[in-house]
């Protein structure tokens, strides 16, 4: 069972999953600093584990407060939670959890708590975060299960797993463990997902753990595979779901759907209602982040290309609405129109 | 001017195209041995480079001969020419080179001439078929070059440059440097091609030299930039086309014709006829080279996937005809229906 993100008392425990699969290694993070390089650095990343994090991270500047005055506390808490939101600019969830985190603290200092009752109802609510999302992907287990079909291969691309939440479960890769705790045979296709290949170094070695046969692939193969029908479905995860079902996710994730399409194959996307930003009306508005061109010209210290060469590297990319099947939450599943899906959703 | 591939006195010539772009060492390969392993390792690869090679191999073996009768000599150059044929299965190039070598032997057998005469022959031929090489790009530069409009941004995938051909022009490249002597505004967006990297290796370093602008994506980003509208053209280059237009090419290559088509762009294949298999009605009967699968779980030393993992290593795929609005070859624009309009540049 793969929980990347763990609370104690010394700080949040991360799996360093830029070692992985070659390393297990655990960073004991102390300070709301060390989990806000944690992750820009991206020791952990993926939607919903960045939430967590950052709740966590939250709740650690607040632990870190040695003042007696509950105003230098919301001071502090502000500096804190604007440190954690420079850290990733698309995944929404980040937001969405300092927001929630602002929330209480405001909900707290209005009661009257003292500082430590505050400290510990923060604490409190970042744990809460945690096992909310766990039991959120329980849920998009069941659901997306429910949706693919026996003897089916899924492809999915990038790593949408325990490792990219809270953990046990993951988005994507819960519906299909959730497909095969239904008792389905269920293999998988990875796309090894460039450039930092975490399709080929995390959701490969998930999918080892679970003993669920996995297939990995270059990302540019993943038409080829399709038109030799070798795939039943795709499932990803989500950065940043707009309110019109417009999806950000991993950069290549566009591709796949077009290719899925052409194949009439479903395309699936599995997120928790906290990568949900009805506040952001159409995937025109999230803001895609571009990530260091070494990530791409270089693999640790070999050179993959020519010095000075010009590259973009855009860690995301939005897939329209009409390339999407199904949108799989907690509360079930959205179909188009997602205007009124997703809306009603929160409203349930 | 880049030319890959050189006949020298003391054998041939190339460029050990593994170690761009950090590295320019050049390998002299001095039996058909040699020739054919530079082949199979990809010292040289591109198809039509690989005929060229291919041409020189077996004037190569030719020339190694030492016995003093023609029927010995026919049976070493069928050997000779067996070993080549089993380094690559996909390039047609490599066929065509042999099976004209072969004709060119069996006219020198029929008139009488001595071993010594059909050793320079055979060479003489293999000259030719690199300078023919070199003069059908020109050709496939000028018509392609036609195609493309001025200030235009032109994505290609993999590396049909100078590098892949006899030398100088390129298909792909050559298209692109074409529209670039015609006086217009040429920028290209180059798709790094894993798991070979021969985008981000080696067209990015042929065009750097040539100072023509290009800016280096993951093959996974081709669809967003697109989406962007930064593309006005897509070129590529083929290593084998069926008669009825369907295009073997690099993997990743049908997966970009298919983003073309959703987007409107113009998707050109540019090739010599010698890629052109008339003897393949379709490219359901190309075989697909499948290779090494520490192409993908590994970047020299470095792991990238974990161990035990099952994985696919396709080198091409086929897009097909429907997909591709020309093929430019030396004989002029090929439109579609392409059963005709391939069978009748090999007529005129």
């Amino acid at each position: 069972m793969i929980i990347p993100v763990k609370w104690t008392d010394e700080g949040v425990n991360m799996l360093d999953q830029r070692l992985l699969p070659t390393e297990e290694k655990w960073l004991m993070l102390k300070t709301y600093n060390d989990v806000a390089a944690g992750i820009r650095d991206m020791v952990v990343r993926g939607a919903p584990a960045i939430g967590v994090s950052a709740a966590y991270g939250v709740a650690l500047g607040a632990k870190q407060f040695v003042g007696t005055n509950v105003v230098d506390l919301e001071d502090e808490l502000d500096y804190v939670c604007e440190v954690l939101g420079k850290t990733r600019p698309t995944a929404v969830n980040l937001f969405w959890a300092i927001d929630r985190m602002k929330r209480t603290f405001h909900k707290a200092k209005a009661e009257g708590r003292s500082i430590s009752e505050i400290k510990q109802t923060l604490l409190q609510d970042a744990k809460d975060i945690h096992e909310e999302d766990i039991e959120s992907q329980r849920l998009i287990a069941q659901f997306g299960g429910e949706l693919i079909e026996d003897n089916s291969t899924v492809l999915t691309h990038c790593n949408a797993g325990a490792l990219a939440t809270g953990g046990v479960w993951g988005t994507a890769l819960g519906v299909i463990r959730g497909a095969v705790n239904q008792g389905k045979t269920i293999s998988v296709i990875a796309d090894e997902t460039r450039p930092y290949m975490q399709g080929a170094r995390l959701t490969a070695w998930e999918l080892l753990q679970d003993q669920i046969p996995v297939r990995l692939i270059t990302d540019s193969m993943s038409g080829h595979v399709m038109k030799n029908g070798d795939v039943q479905a795709v499932v990803v995860g989500s950065d940043r779901i707009a309110a019109n079902g417009d999806v950000a996710n991993k950069i290549g994730t566009y591709m796949v759907a077009v290719l899925a399409r052409r194949h009439g194959i479903p395309f699936y996307v599995a997120a928790p209602l906290s990568t949900v930003d009805l506040n952001c009306p159409t995937g025109d508005q999230i803001p895609i982040e571009e990530r260091d061109i070494r990530e791409i010209t270089h693999v640790k210290d070999i050179q993959l290309a020519p010095e000075g060469i010009d590259v973009s590297n855009y860690a995301f990319d939005v897939t329209p609405n009409d390339l999407i099947t199904a949108i799989i939450t907690e509360k079930g599943v959205a179909r188009a129109p997602y205007v009124e899906s997703l809306k009603n959703m929160f409203n349930e």
